[in-house]
């Protein structure tokens, strides 16, 4: 029937067979031509009319059933946008499930806990007291909150639940204590090397951006102090536990010194602890040290658990929160709480530490791996990264990343080239890549003849 | 062993006994002893050592046990704060499920439909081929933005599907285009009255905000080119089909008219829609008229499907789509989609369809009601509302809106007073009511009750 209304066989308006006559004319009971009646009115191809039957529907029904039916593809990747942070995001999101992402910030569907979210969402379904249809309370589900307070207490983060608030990821997170703390045109510091996306969206918020070179044990504290002098910064933007993208875990004495820094110079900290999870030997938090006094605490479970229902949350002084909380009434009406719940029974049943056990374990040994493979193909790791999935790899001298990330693509492979990361832009012999997403001999041939392409101009 | 743990008869480091003990000790099985530990250890009680067994978490673990048992407490209505827009908000959201809402913006969780959504919860956990666990695309959901394209045409607005962006909400759709479509400093103009979050919402844009007297047929047009010479807004925005908090409905030749003038003083337009599925008589849309030039449509499934997982739309100028795709990104990642295929599958399968007509009769029944038992207690109606479940209603002379409803609320029935939704603050008369939170005796009862009261000064 949709074939015969995108070729106008079926004119609109046209009457089509009772459920009766079509039952009767196909052979199949008539729940089965309800169900499919009610596809094609959902579809917008028929229309129902109460006590009259179904029609075909007249202005778009047509063009409709035609788009249906080649609505599976996806857009090829685009080659000639600007290859900056939001570049990098679309090529990401974007591309094809052939393409190779060795370069992308997350795990492999396959590695991540889909049975166990499977189960979960059965569990929601089936018990009567979930609460699917309404708006969250205005922190978000209480029960959420008390385990995240105890999880933060595991890395002496000691936050009342009273003082999180959940979000609907991390980057919302971000985004509302940047509308909270910062004013347009004030400077913000990230880490040169730094997660891309942080630029993107502190450039949504009309601040200017500086950056500090990252070390392999926190941020280099002669340039902060500088930074520090000459910009008078509002705020500084970092992960804690492992750096994105360089892998790299702050040391403790560095720690202290920057909150030194950070109280002379009124400084103030949001740590993204959005890789907590992956960790191995327990890094110092900011927050930690702080007592979250002028640093906030943001994470969320889009790396290790989901990133399809979005959760994550705001750890911040108490007289922080009232104001935090109007924030994200205002401009979202609150979280969404079945994320909440998804996420809440995953931490409660036991699911999720024995995951990532396995885990752990896993990319540990990718990240031997890709180190060995990235070694051969003549890349140099900056560090070694501790734990999690990220490292930072220098190519051989004179090579342009941005270059290579063009000639790979255009085999279906995306790289992620560093000055997409580096504020300085002075990162363009650098790649990120991301061990569980390394494992396929193609990202290493494709590197390789793309490296060869790019050391030889056209 | 979560009493002993809090009243530290069993202290911190102790190690518990092993499962197998426990097992025998309790006469249940090992897997049950399991699992009450792993429960445990997801609360903070009990942390587990690989290869060592179970012992009492040290710091914090206490405190966190008695924190759970005492969890399930809501906090109380707050008296002490102004009565504005967030007031409203959080008496809404925060109050405990015992509080009457006769005010508020959506319908009781039992007139939702709960069984559809427990259904294709279930349907997505067994579906092999669901997206569990993976960024959404930037667009969102290509069948669900096919199915968006196809209910838009239905009200006159050709939207491509390539047009159309998700969102986490409707909230989250006009954030972003505010964003885009708003500097600092440029003014907007919105109903008198308006959706009282539509204010908050402008607030945190830093935007100045004027309004124009709203009529049963749309705004007043001869205030609104008024407005338009004396401030020269950038935007304007406003519901199409049922309007909050009045109910009236807009007339197509002040849509026609309200058009020439928005394109004679290049003002543009964000035309909320998420009343859309309550209509029953068509109204005109604004963005249909228009043909998405200068008109931007949003809408949402939170007040018809479901607010626990939120999702939302922006129906756009083709040529407006990657900027607001790409500060979508940079702002959160993209949408949640687990939310967008749960309310694909309610859309596709004819459950939804089905309902809204249940739910269209049950609300004109209750809106009959409560217009006539509003008027049994001396309220006057503005206007008579074609469909939906909002109301506006006057008092008696003299009786001040903000002080019946803090009497109200002392009984424990929230109330949305006028000048939560007015700009100029001149609704001081008013109060919005939702006809199918108005079934309960109750109300009418502390309603009669709190005027009596407002009526005699203390």
């Amino acid at each position: 029937m949709r074939e015969r209304i995108a070729t106008r066989a079926l004119a609109g308006g046209a009457r089509v067979p009772s459920i009766r006559a079509m039952s009767e004319q196909m052979g199949v009971s008539k729940s089965t031509v309800v169900e499919a009646y009610e596809r094609l009115v959902a579809e917008g191809a028929l229309a129902a009319r109460r006590g009259s039957g179904f029609f075909v529907a007249g202005h778009g029904g047509a063009a409709l059933a035609r788009g249906l039916s080649g609505m599976h593809g996806t857009p090829a990747p685009k080659l000639d946008r600007e290859i900056d942070p939001l570049w990098l995001t679309r090529q990401s999101l974007e591309t094809d499930s052939r393409a190779l992402r060795p370069g992308c910030g997350w795990l492999p569907a396959a590695w991540l806990p889909q049975d166990a979210v499977r189960r979960a969402l059965r569990a929601i379904a089936r018990d009567p007291r979930a609460q699917l249809t309404d708006y969250a309370t205005p922190l978000g589900l209480p029960a959420l909150r008390h385990q995240l307070a105890w999880r933060l207490g595991q890395h002496g983060i000691e936050a009342a639940p009273e003082q999180i608030v959940l979000t609907d990821g991390g980057s919302q997170a971000l985004d509302i204590l940047c509308r909270f703390l910062l004013e347009p045109g004030d400077t913000v510091v990230v880490d040169d090397p730094c997660y891309f996306n942080f630029q993107a969206l502190l450039r949504v918020h009309r601040v200017q951006v500086v950056s500090v070179p990252y070390t392999p044990t926190g941020p280099d504290l002669a340039a902060f102090e500088r930074v520090l002098k000459e910009h008078r910064p509002r705020l500084y933007v970092t992960n804690s536990a492992i750096h994105n993208p360089t892998g790299a875990t702050l040391a403790p004495a560095i720690a202290h010194r920057l909150l030194k820094l950070a109280e002379e110079h009124d400084l103030l900290i949001v740590e993204d602890d959005i890789f907590a999870d992956f960790e191995t030997d327990p890094a110092p938090r900011l927050a930690a040290f702080d007592g979250l006094a002028r640093v906030v605490a943001i994470g969320s479970f889009s790396k290790t658990m989901t990133a399809a229902a979005r959760c994550g949350y705001i750890a911040a002084r108490a007289d922080w929160v009232e104001p935090l909380v109007d924030l994200k009434l205002s401009v979202s009406f609150g979280n969404g709480e079945l994320a909440a719940d998804l996420v809440q029974r995953l931490l409660v049943d036991g699911t999720y530490r024995r995951y990532l056990d396995g885990l752990r374990a896993q990319l540990a040994d990718a990240m031997g791996e890709t180190l060995r493979r990235l070694a051969s193909a003549g890349l140099t790791a900056w560090t070694r990264p501790q734990a999690g999935m990220l490292l930072w790899a220098q190519l051989p001298d004179g090579l342009d990343a941005a270059q290579v990330a063009r000639e790979a693509l255009a085999d279906g492979v995306v790289l992620a080239p560093g000055n997409v990361f580096s504020v300085a832009r002075n990162a363009a012999g650098f790649l990120r890549f991301n061990a569980s997403q390394c494992n396929r001999p193609k990202v290493y041939e494709t590197l390789q003849r793309a490296m060869e392409r790019a050391a030889t101009p056209a």
